[in-house]
């Protein structure tokens, strides 16, 4: 038998996700450098709960913020679910916290810039202006946005939050929680509920947060994803002028545009979550492969229970790599092909159900990975000062995140399978 | 809240795995057919352990046969791995035995097609002759080829039936097990051993069934794949012209030639396995799609366990996909730059972890969903009469199929992820 | 380091469920010897999908049959459902199909058994007579008695199979599936409803399999348990007397009486199927312990993939084992201090999902023990000829026993921790 | 049909594990009442990872702390493993930190009272006395003693830490981690190797922290179980007098005395986590049975994904307190019956393998139901202010704890169970 020797270079790194459109190309190169910056900074403030601008700032910079602006507005053009998938992926690795929080924005200005392009096709340049408004203005790096859409009291899809008709506008109430992003944004699209008389609006509006009324709890605090800026956000009667809001369809109801609204945010989501399983994986190895115990003084990367492990991670890594690159290809080719996407409502959530599917395995198969990197770790991975206590923190975030948690997704991919009208029995 | 009403066409196949290359398209295509033939007659060539030699004609006349041999010698020119698994996957949802069976030979020739293809590049026309005469041979329709490797008494890579020097070739002794497709192989490829000095070989004996000293047992009596025709096969002292052996590489090592000879087989076999599990997911949502019971005498599927359950294995389903095109995507993208396979072991091996990765995955999902479709039958699946019990049987035979066993893979892939030589300690 | 040296004796058979009365030590004897002799005929009456009469025969003949019979009328005097559980264990591993036949008689007659003190305690000695009358036929081993539960159209709990009133008892009809036992029953407990003007009574109607209008369909051909007898069985108008049905609380309610009816029956089942993964986890360790292979020829049992796999079948065996002893044990205290189970509601809804959580456990962690002891096997149990794959196929009927498969048992556990109403939504 | 109604009272407190012995049941009476105590600081202790010196010194005024001592030192006379396994479980749902502490102590103890008892059954006084001392200090409330086993650079068993003959005793030199409890011992046990011509000794020094040499590091700060005080301590020539070591056999061999001296302490350890889990699962019910959510304002626990969720950790708690009470009562029975245990290694390691079956499941299904709480929280658990989150940070040390983790404990159970030499391959 000749051994064949050892690999030479890292196996993980040649399987991971890879860009597959030009702009996406640039957008993971230079998501990738951020991730290495970021990463310097990731424990700091993770043990203050202390929002990292810097990053929000250095991302404006470099021009990843304004990634999914069309070119014509100063941005890099990316349109691709996949490609901005696979960039934040590269951001997880560095700070999952700062991944999450960018990644609002970012797919925000992508369903702007999505919506913006279907209007100037259509020759409606009207309805077309204050969509060029919000993409110019993050073009150009003046504008952060992010979107409140969970409450405590109400399912996704059915927020509390309400606007009331006054003259020249709208009085907004509500509570909003898990506002990530919003120590940085200067822009929040708020979720709420427009009564009329048919059946209830979904409507999102634009709300700045100096604005009077709108308070800012600073009250973030939590087990992982500290660094995330996710505070409640009070909304106490803010004056929203006409012509700000932007519809999300009716109320309660997953209407094309609704799905369009999240399915690429939700895809970016197991882009973020991917990053930091793929940075434990690494330090778990980079653990295994570099430490020696008595009594053999053999690397503990010989023992059998370790490879065993190791392997299920990695089993784990390319199943979930395997599952994003497909439904992020399956959105993609649909994007690509359907300019009105209220024809088809069906064709959604078939593909809606899939990006789920992703989502619901990426992030429990995240959490198996950051586990197994700290079982192998043998203990030391359970100190504070070890990173992997960190994003064995910030991993369980993942299953929270809407739409859907699991509470509600096992629902919704069934009655999608099944062909059962699959509005969620909330 | 506005109900969007029913989908009204298939969600899985609109997610399936597709077809990327033009003769990839033309293969699936024909392998829809034939499923859909293989179908009929599954139950009766499982209930009865007969071998559907008519299905093998079918391919032979369809030209799913030669479909990896160039288009020159009468092949549809099939090269992607992708694709190869894709129509195997197809094949697989009509009958799981001849899916299995039929891929022996599909890949045997992929890889005498690929070594063909290298040797005519570097001008060495001695070397591409027999491989021509072989290729010719399927091209035709008169070959049928099944490879021996599998011993009871030796862990895969290291077969103990050897050639022993004779005048103008070989002795063959030895004794081969589950030797699927052998009822209708005319060439038999056997992997043996033939002992150097510096290290023994492992050389494929190419061996006509008829040949004097070849016992085919006609003993295959198992629990599932029993249409396979996978029977024992003694080789009492057969005689090997010089001139009929093709290299494998060393014996006992896994060197690039010997990934390489495996690679695609072990891909192909992921389809099939990932079509047995599509079949009876297919069948299980038909039930409880159909039936009704007391007291409410609702359908079943209005059951929020059967939606949970169906969910469930929506997500393996899109896992299985997914992990298949990425890891059969790396496969391509990999040989197709890489004409000269020994340069480079350490990729082969991140790249064969790969196919062993999603080879896990799929073997363990595609349990898992044919054991929920079990479930959600409520009983009526547990009938011999109901095809989900033959489904339940046959993709049992996954986590057997070498190279390897989840006896062997997590120690292969969890070495090549922690860069020690992967060599098993057999 | 002092190694200390191989384990001289099976450690599994240390741990095993062991019994604790005096009556239950005997029986479990007795079922041992039976099991030692049932295992010799196993897998001829799985190929035929034969009925062992004369493996009943031998148990009426022992006394094994008349476990649960008092004393007074000829049986052991057995009470304890954790001692019955440990009988029915070993006779799971010497039959599966056996063992499961026989638990429905068992537990029938504990039922009658515990319903008869119950009314001799109370004085009330008119109804206890049809009871004594039953219990002195199962007791002077003329009498063998099958439970028809089951319905296609029908969730468990609501049989649609009815009792009219005509003069002098009733007529039935009604289609019964998985009639366990039934070709060796001369007594039929069918479960019925009978049309009351507030609510509907579940009864047991007692019918002899020869009269008028009782058709045994012969037709049980499944993929395991194929010895069971578990034919459809056909009422068409059958005449039953006055006097000679059972009560069974409420049609479709989970009255005590209905838990009563049912839980020990539940609890043997468990250790059925906990017999069958013992027996296939001592062929697994066999198996790994006498076999070797090339290269190495070292003993298959000394690979670290197989000691982990054995090691989990260990836990699995453990954690089934102690569930088991934990349920069936609060079982026995509660029936030792309730005489009049209708009292407590409540605590039997609790006491009985303890059960359903060890049938769950028991059943999911079978199939897993199976599962490896095949994978460990290396091919060889795949085999029709080694019996470890008519355990494979015998161990899947586990979750689809009634009352409750994985379809309904969740929502019950759910409903019943959360102290909701646990009457299922079906 | 009819509703049961609502149960009334709490079901998994009767399923619960229960005293067998008479001073078990004292002893888990104490524990809840402290339990209750330790709660409402628990939280604050972890914030500050402050050791609640104040937990310790209660349980030494109401007798908990001097459980396993004998009634004439002063003790409760404690010697069921099973029932201190129980009493460590309530106190595991007050505050984690405690009981993984306190355990330490408790099981110490337990240790040196039976080895007393055994020394005195033999007659062996002059060997009895120091233990006799240990016994009455900590039965009179002035003893608290830790064990500090654990280095980070050797394999449990394996001490680095090391004896040097002097005049008149010794030198201890080494380096101790996870020196839980450490904070409020006034002895330490410290595993250490004694060097000897055939083979090294495993023994247990006993230090005063205040001795010269001790250093207390004083550097816990970890992921959770921040309140055990689980701190470096190094040794740097602590002189140890002859006549205060205690035997621990062979360095590096699991004789039957280090069985013993672990096996109690490991089953406490379950106990702990299994409380952890309890009152993770009380606080998921208390949430989900209290809010309501828009749009139906149902409660959330109507939900059928939240009710098979609590299913599914209802399983897991039957599971673990079976698996609990079994192979604890193995332990006892085996105790009870067998004075030299040295006779016994085989039966040791049979018995040892299951305690280690217990932890294994124990502590993933303990990870499991703490996240299913989480899950159906629906993010309030993954606040800093709510217990959830700390019980999902401490709930995660169990695997850690040693002997043994998921590293070594398949390789330990397989080998007892395929009777290899259970020596590690370490």
């Amino acid at each position: 038998v000749t051994p064949v020797g050892p690999l030479r270079h890292a196996v993980p790194m040649e399987t991971e996700l890879k860009p597959i459109t030009s702009p996406g190309t640039r957008f993971v190169e230079l998501c990738e450098e951020h991730a290495a910056d970021f990463a310097t900074r990731a424990d700091e403030h993770d043990r203050e709960s202390s929002f990292p601008l810097e990053n929000v700032k250095a991302m404006q910079e470099s021009g990843v913020a304004a990634a999914c602006v069309p070119e014509q507005f100063g941005g890099l053009g990316l349109d691709s679910i996949h490609d901005l998938t696979t960039g934040v992926n590269r951001l997880g690795r560095g700070d999952g916290s700062t991944a999450i929080a960018i990644n609002m924005h970012l797919t925000a200005t992508w369903v702007v810039a999505r919506a913006w392009r279907e209007l100037v096709a259509k020759g409606d340049h009207e309805r077309a202006a204050p969509l060029e408004f919000l993409l110019s203005g993050v073009g150009g790096g003046a504008l952060v946005v992010c979107v409140l859409g969970t409450e405590a009291g109400a399912y996704a899809g059915y927020p509390l939050a309400e606007l009331t008709p006054v003259e020249g506008g709208y009085r907004l109430h509500g509570r909003k929680a898990f506002g990530t992003l919003s120590p940085a944004a200067n822009l929040m699209l708020v979720a709420c509920r427009l009564r009329q008389d048919e059946h209830d609006n979904a409507v999102f509006a634009a709300v700045d947060p100096n604005a009077d009324g709108v308070v800012l709890r600073d009250n973030w605090d939590a087990l992982g994803m500290r660094a995330s800026g996710s505070q409640d956000v009070v909304l106490e009667g803010v004056f929203v002028p006409e012509g700000t809001t932007l519809t999300g369809g009716t109320w309660g109801a997953l209407t094309p545009t609704a799905i369009t609204n999240i399915l690429a945010g939700t895809s970016g989501l197991t882009g973020a979550f991917l990053g930091i399983a793929e940075e434990a994986h690494r330090l778990g190895i980079e653990l295994v492969t570099t430490r020696k115990k008595a009594p053999s003084e053999r690397g503990v990367a010989s023992r059998p229970s370790i490879q065993h492990a190791i392997a299920e991670s990695e089993i784990d890594l390319a199943t979930s790599r395997g599952v994003i690159a497909h439904s992020a290809g399956l959105a993609d080719d649909y994007y690509a092909t359907h300019t009105n996407v209220d024809a088809g409502v069906e064709d959604l959530h078939g593909l809606f159900a899939q990006i789920q599917a992703a989502k619901t395995h990426v992030n429990a198969a995240a959490i198996r990975i950051v586990d197994r990197a700290l079982t192998v770790s043998g203990g030391a991975g359970y100190m504070t000062a070890n990173p992997l206590s960190r994003l064995y923190r910030d991993v369980r975030a993942g299953p929270f995140m809407q739409q859907y948690s699991p509470n509600e997704v096992y629902e919704y991919i069934g009655k999608v399978a099944l062909r059962l009208d699959p509005t969620l029995d909330l």
